[in-house]
């Protein structure tokens, strides 16, 4: 019998699924529309029917058969120890939902476990991706919130209660004064403070800024005809307004990576996530900005990278590790 | 055979060792003036005779006599991969001394550990003292500096190239917007950049912010008339000067707190050191302070707290923990 985990990725629009094989090829995969599932029982029926179905499709190839060992599910608000998603605002299920409970209760006699989704994509790095071999690392997801997942001496650093990794809600006091004579502090958070990080690393906080810094008023969400990555574009074919957004955008990511440097002494910095895809406009910028900001013992010594997974799920590739690495040791 | 491990707590101005066992029970302890040893091998010599005399004065009260089963030693700037001490400020000895070979030429076949300094705190606080039972938690040390030791997931965090847990170098940009009616930015660090946290939470710093807010001009070194302590004294006997200082020394500390926390969510931050000592004058501010900036989610969970080895060698009992933790598994 070949074996095969489910990996399981749950985002706000889509929720995408794979069989991953332990070496992390995905052997058939699948995906469902999040938004539209008001009802959680639905949603997990339809997702365990299309897991069997990618199973029986791929049994045929298989000569031996196909074996499920696990399932490893990412998602956003995950509570891992618990085994919930709690009030995720990005999905459509209000209050408390027991996602591995559902899914256990369809698979019976392996383990399904849980993680938040920045963390997934730190196992996906991690494992098969930029942070390939490395113990003591971060993956940064900067997309509509910038998550973040921490790996500390090979683990996931996961803290007291399982809140580790908020690095999006760091707030940039530290960075305001570099760039006040250009942009506005004050940003309003989802969480309802002010000048989280994630108001400036965002995809929504590219496109404040753009507006900022093109004259534009950003509280009259224009963000609907301005996105993030149609700032990169511009910036790309020259638009100096845009450079300068993303140089900024960098600058304050750089900023605070020197903070998370002095506290945590990764080896390497990898940033995923949509806003990622600027690539060099932003990390450039940042790599620059955080080596200004740390002491001389720690210069050089920090890469800031991409995503290795370009392309691919890390979110689904990382829950699928998840369950190899718990189901075998040394993997 | 009763056994034992040799604890070294190695320091600016003293040396203190002792004999502990398993339990964290000092059963001998001595120290050196480590100023005065401008050759290491005198220093590591002198050592060595002092541990052979309390193991000689230890063995006629036990019965079945003494083993001594590892050294563990706690210093500034130790490099624990590599057993050495590299460029210690406050250490006589200029450039990498090998304290872990030279200490294993006098003990032969035990082991011979090395940690930081901070890091040894964290690992007594953690064995014996305010956190243990955590598996996630930092000690900060405040007193001619701000060191700090970060337990992640049950071990220390060291972080790619050991350099982890540098909160004394986090910038404190973030924090004197808050303050900066009452105190001025700009404090030169010692690590040769600006405003780092250190600059503020220690005692120099201490003593530098009551001079500010008294109206002293503190660039004249008037710290050799007032010490921290003595602004803590004054603070207890109601000087408002001395009382504020310490307020905002603690809301600065607190501020610095809340982005650990958002990074790290550690279940307990335990405040060390001659500073610390100042107790809730100190603590109650960065108490509040932090729990001012968390995350909705974060606010009531993280306990801040003094040491629980007042009057004890958090360090020496840490690097003694460090070699029971490495010679046997569940201590």
């Amino acid at each position: 019998m070949e074996q095969f985990v489910v990996g399981v990725d749950i985002g706000g629009t889509n929720t995408e699924y794979g069989l991953v094989d332990h070496c992390g090829k995905v052997w058939g995969a699948g995906s469902l529309r999040t938004a539209t599932y008001s009802d959680f029982g639905d949603f997990v029926r339809d997702l365990v029917t299309g897991v069997r179905g990618l199973v029986e499709a791929l049994e045929p190839k298989m000569g031996s058969g196909v074996m499920i060992v696990g399932v490893g599910v990412g998602a956003p608000n995950a509570n891992h120890e618990r085994g919930v998603i709690v009030d995720a605002p990005n999905l459509p299920w209000r209050g408390v939902v027991d996602i591995v409970g559902e899914l256990s209760g369809y698979f019976n006699d392996i383990p399904v476990m849980l993680t938040n989704d920045a963390k997934a994509a730190a196992l996906g790095e991690g494992t098969y991706g930029a942070a390939r071999g490395m113990r003591d690392f971060l993956v940064i997801t900067v997309g509509t919130g910038l998550g973040s997942g921490f790996v500390v001496n090979g683990e996931l650093m996961y803290g007291y209660g399982g809140m580790a990794g908020e690095l999006g809600h760091v707030t940039v006091g530290a960075v305001l004064p570099v760039v006040s004579g250009e942009l506005r502090s004050g940003r309003v958070c989802g969480c309802g403070r002010v000048d989280c990080l994630e108001t400036y690393v965002s995809a929504s906080g590219v496109v404040r800024s753009f507006l900022e810094l093109s004259g534009g008023d950003a509280d009259h969400s224009a963000t609907t005809q301005v996105t993030a990555q149609g700032v990169a574009q511009a910036a790309m074919a020259g638009d100096v307004v845009a450079i300068r957004t993303y140089e900024l955008t960098g600058a304050i990511l750089g900023r605070a990576l020197a903070v998370v440097v002095a506290i945590t002494s990764p080896e390497a910095v990898v940033v995923a996530g949509g806003v990622a895809r600027a690539g060099e406009l932003l990390l450039g910028s940042a790599r620059q900005e955080m080596e200004q900001c740390l002491m001389s013992q720690y210069r050089g010594t920090v890469r800031v990278v991409g995503s290795g997974l370009v392309g691919r799920n890390a979110g689904l590739l990382g829950a699928g590790a998840m369950v190899w690495r718990g189901c075998v040791s040394g993997v």
